[in-house]
């Protein structure tokens, strides 16, 4: 864990105020040098999904070609909201490094804790319902990416 | 719910496969039109993040000229992967409708359910650690943000 990177990533989240953006900042390093750095789009982007994480995730993996940060640290001002943890876990880093908590963002006013909340409900019973509906056609996407010999998987 | 829409969904899906791409489509809908359709581009566009789901969100946003989706409805091949539920709270849709579930696209290798089940554990248990590392500055982003009176909420 490299602390000057930690308090760059809350850096970014206080210059992210100044512009009026959200209150958030991350960056990606790997092997002791910044990757990328990024901070909260949401608002000046017209993007809810570009969440520092979110925005640090695509800028690291265009400065490495590649859709994977195998062997990369993720470093953040506050702890992954349930978007930025499952963009994590598609990025596959290293490891995360994080500051301020969930519950910290949400006495700020954001829906981190309650959208892990949201999570553990039926898909049906959430504040923004999920419904799962029958349509016969429903594994054809799969069964033809499974009949694809030279997919590339990730 | 609009039938026609979700095998649009679908439809985006297998044509995904077709150019190379993850075997999932989505729709934005509003007052019984389409918004924005999307696919998956994550091994085409080098970015992680670039599901269906959030291809599409962006896209209605940018259509839209906001960073909400109020009164959308979101129509995808598949039921949401953790990182597309959060982006779906962040735009706020009224309604989202899916066909296939995750345990159906983890059968065909995808690590949704994986993922739903590392949520539930403890962060640095994860199979990617998430570590909460004490740092003074941790309330540093909210207190600026909080002191800002001008501040677009999201």
């Amino acid at each position: 864990m490299n602390p000057a990177f930690l308090k760059q990533a809350i850096e970014l989240a206080i210059a992210s105020v100044g512009r009026g953006g959200g209150p958030f900042g991350a960056l990606v390093a790997k092997d002791g040098a910044v990757v990328a750095t990024g901070a909260n789009q949401v608002t000046s982007a017209n993007d809810p999904t570009a969440h520092a994480e979110v925005v640090v995730i695509r800028e690291a993996c265009k400065a490495l070609g590649s859709f994977q940060l195998s062997g990369c640290d993720l470093y953040s001002s506050c702890e992954p909201c349930p978007m930025c943890l499952g963009a994590i876990y598609w990025a596959r880093p290293a490891r995360v490094f994080f500051a301020a908590t969930h519950e910290q963002a949400s006495q700020a006013g954001f829906d981190d804790t309650f959208i892990y909340r949201q999570i553990e409900m039926p898909a049906a019973s959430r504040t923004i319902p999920m419904f799962c509906v029958q349509e016969p056609d429903a594994g054809a996407p799969f069964a033809a990416w499974l009949r694809k010999t030279d997919r590339t998987g990730y």
